[in-house]
C-alpha cells in the first residue's frame, strides 16, 4: 500500500470560495463581525466532480492508494478576521473533508484544519481537534506555526502556549503537520516558494531549541516540503546543536519529528533519503498543489514524487515500503481504524 | 589558487564590541542620539593577534590562499538605532577590514558592510560603497535584504528602492552578497539557523519574480549558505517559474545569481554541485562562523568545505578549479587589482 500523507483539497467547488469571499466582505464592513457558520450548499455530486478527474485520477495514474487529506493550506488564512471567522470557516473546510472520506473510504483519510487566530488561546483548536478526531474519524491535524500569515510574531513552537494542544494530540494519539497558510505580506514573501520553505526551517530550529519533546515524549510532528532547508543543511544543524550545547539531533528531535517527501526532483529526494534516517521519512506528494506542471527534463509531473523514490539508489525495497506505508502507520496511529 | 569568497571578521578585538556597547547605551538614554564616529583604539598588533591564530592559521591548515573578508554579519545590526548609528559603526567595521587587507595583502581582500537603516534611502550605502571600493580597494559589498532584523517589512529586492545601489555596483563592477544580520525577534528566529537560511531563500524568490536582471544585466549577486533551501528544492523552483509564467531559471537568474559552498556536509555539497551549473558556484567556508566544531562523523571541522569539494565525485578537476578560483575572479572583477 502507498499512503500519501500530504494532500490538500485544492479543487473544492466554487461555493467554498464564495463563502470565504462573503466572510471577507462582512469583515470589510465591520472588522469585528461575528461569523455564523451558515450553510455552503455543496452537494455530494459537486464533491465527486471536484476530485474524480483530479486527486482520484492521479492516485490511479501514479499508483498510490490513499491520501491523508486536509483543507487547502494556503486558504486556512488564520490571519483573516477574528476567532469567529476562523471557527466558522474551519468547521466548513473540515466538514467537506469528512464528506469526502465518507464518499471515498480507503481513498481519503481526514486531517483537520484548526481554527487558529493570532493572539487567541489555543483552546478552540483543541476543541476542533477533538470534534474532528472523535466525531469525524480524522487521524491528525495541521498546525500553523505562524497564524499571523508572514510576520512571525506569535509564540514559537516551544512556547507553553501550544501545550494544551500537544497534550490533547498525545492523548488522542494524533500527529500534526506543521504547515503555514498563505502569506499576506507579499511581495516580501511568496507563499509556496519562500514562505512555506522558510516556515519549515523555522519550525525545525524552534523544536530543536525547545523542551517540547522532553515534556511530550509521545508527540509526533511532521515537517512538510522535505523539511524546508534542513536536510540540505543537515551538517549545519548537527553543528549548531553542538555549538548551542544541545543534545545530538538523533536524540533531540528524531524520535518525534518526521519529514515528508514533497521535494520535486531526483537529486533532492536522493539527498533526503541519504541524510535522514528512513524511519523519519513519510511519503507525500502534495498533489494537486504548489507545482502542477510537467518537468521538461523528465517528461513527468514535478510532484509525482513516487517516481523519485522508486528510482532512487539510496534505499532498498524494505526502506521503500517503510516510507510508502510503514512509517505513516506508525505516526498516524489512527490510520488502522480508517484503513484496517 | 583557492579563493574563499565568504569570510567575516568574527574575531575582532574587544574594543570593537565595546564601541558598539557604547552606541547602544547612548541609544538607551536617547533613541534619537546622533552617533559621532570617534575612535576605536585598536592597534595593528591587536589586529594581528586577532587573526594569526584564527583565520590565517585555518587558511594554512586547510590549504586555501585568500579570503574575501567583510565585517561580522551578525553584528551589522542595521535595525539598531538610526542612520547615524549605522553610519559610524559601519565605517569603523570597514576601516578594520581595510587595515587587515594592508597588513596581509594577498591573504585578505575587503568587502564592505553598508550603513543601511530601515526606512532610510539607500544613498548613504551608495556613498559608503564608493568610499570602500575607490579609497579602500574593496571588491564588493554585503547587502542586507532585511535591515529590520527579522520582520521582513522592507522593500523586496526587486523594488526600485535598491536601484541606485544596483546602478553604482554595475558602474564599479562589484557584486553583492545578500546577507542578513542577527535576528532581533528571537526566539521566533534563530540567527544562524533559521534566519540566515530563510533570508537566502526569500532573496532567491524575490529576484526570480523581479525585473532586476532585465534592468541591470551586468549585476552580480551571491546568495550565501549554499543558496538556503533553493538547490535542495531546485525542482520546486523550476516548477514555480513555470506555474508563475516566468522565464526558465537558466535565463531569469543564472546569468546573475551565484551560490556559495557554505554547506557543511558532503551530501549537501554533492547536491549543490549536481544541480547548480558549475559557473554559478563560488567556493566559500564562512570560517570562523556559525558552526565551529568538529564533525564527529568525519573528524574534521564542519566548515572545512574544501574537503567536500575535493572529495566530491560530481565534478572533475576543471570544474573544481572554476569553483575554487575562476568563478570568483569572474564575479569579483576587481580581484585582479588586489591579487594580480
Amino acid at each position: 500500500m502507498i499512503i500519501d500523507c500530504h494532500g490538500h483539497y485544492t479543487t473544492a467547488p466554487a461555493a467554498l470560495g464564495e463563502y470565504r469571499a462573503r466572510q471577507e466582505a462582512e469583515l470589510k464592513q465591520d472588522p469585528g463581525h461575528r461569523s455564523e457558520k451558515g450553510v455552503l450548499g455543496i452537494s455530494d455530486d459537486d464533491l465527486r466532480k471536484s476530485v474524480e478527474g483530479a486527486q482520484l485520477k492521479l492516485q490511479r495514474d501514479r499508483g498510490t492508494d490513499v491520501t491523508i487529506f486536509s483543507p487547502r493550506a494556503s486558504w486556512m488564512g488564520h490571519h483573516v478576521g477574528n476567532e469567529s471567522t476562523s471557527q466558522a470557516w474551519t468547521e466548513h473546510c473540515n466538514d467537506l473533508i469528512y464528506r469526502l472520506t465518507r464518499l471515498y473510504p480507503g481513498k481519503f483519510v481526514g486531517v483537520a484544519q484548526l481554527p487558529q487566530s493570532p493572539g487567541v488561546p489555543i483552546d478552540s483548536s483543541v476543541r476542533e481537534l477533538v470534534r474532528t478526531v472523535e466525531e469525524l474519524g480524522f487521524v491528525g491535524c495541521n498546525l500553523n506555526p505562524d497564524p499571523s500569515g508572514g510576520f512571525f510574531t506569535g509564540p514559537p513552537l516551544g512556547d507553553r502556549y501550544w501545550y494544551p494542544l500537544y497534550e490533547k494530540m498525545c492523548e488522542l494519539e494524533v500527529p500534526a503537520m506543521i504547515h503555514v497558510s498563505g502569506a499576506c505580506n507579499t511581495p516580501y514573501w511568496q507563499t509556496t516558494g519562500s514562505y512555506y520553505l522558510s516556515a519549515d526551517t523555522v519550525a525545525f530550529m524552534q523544536l530543536m531549541e525547545s523542551a517540547v519533546f522532553r515534556d511530550f515524549p509521545g508527540l509526533k510532528l511532521i515537517i512538510p516540503h522535505g523539511g524546508g532547508a534542513v536536510p540540505y543543511h543537515w551538517g549545519r544543524f548537527r553543528g549548531l546543536a553542538d555549538m548551542l550545547k544541545l543534545p545530538p539531533l538523533s536524540e533531540a528531535v528524531l524520535e518525534n519529528v518526521y519529514f515528508d517527501t514533497c521535494v520535486y526532483h531526483q537529486a533532492g529526494i536522493d539527498l533526503l533519503l541519504e541524510v535522514i534516517p528512513t524511519k523519519n521519512i513519510l511519503f507525500a506528494s502534495e498533489m494537486i498543489g504548489a507545482v502542477r506542471g510537467i518537468d521538461p527534463e523528465t517528461g513527468f509531473h514535478f510532484d509525482d514524487t513516487r517516481r523519485y523514490i522508486d528510482q532512487s539508489s539510496r534505499i532498498d525495497d524494505a526502506a521503500r515500503r517503510q516510507i510508502f506505508e510503514g512509517n505513516a502507520r506508525a505516526v498516524f496511529k489512527r490510520l488502522k481504524g480508517a484503513l484496517g
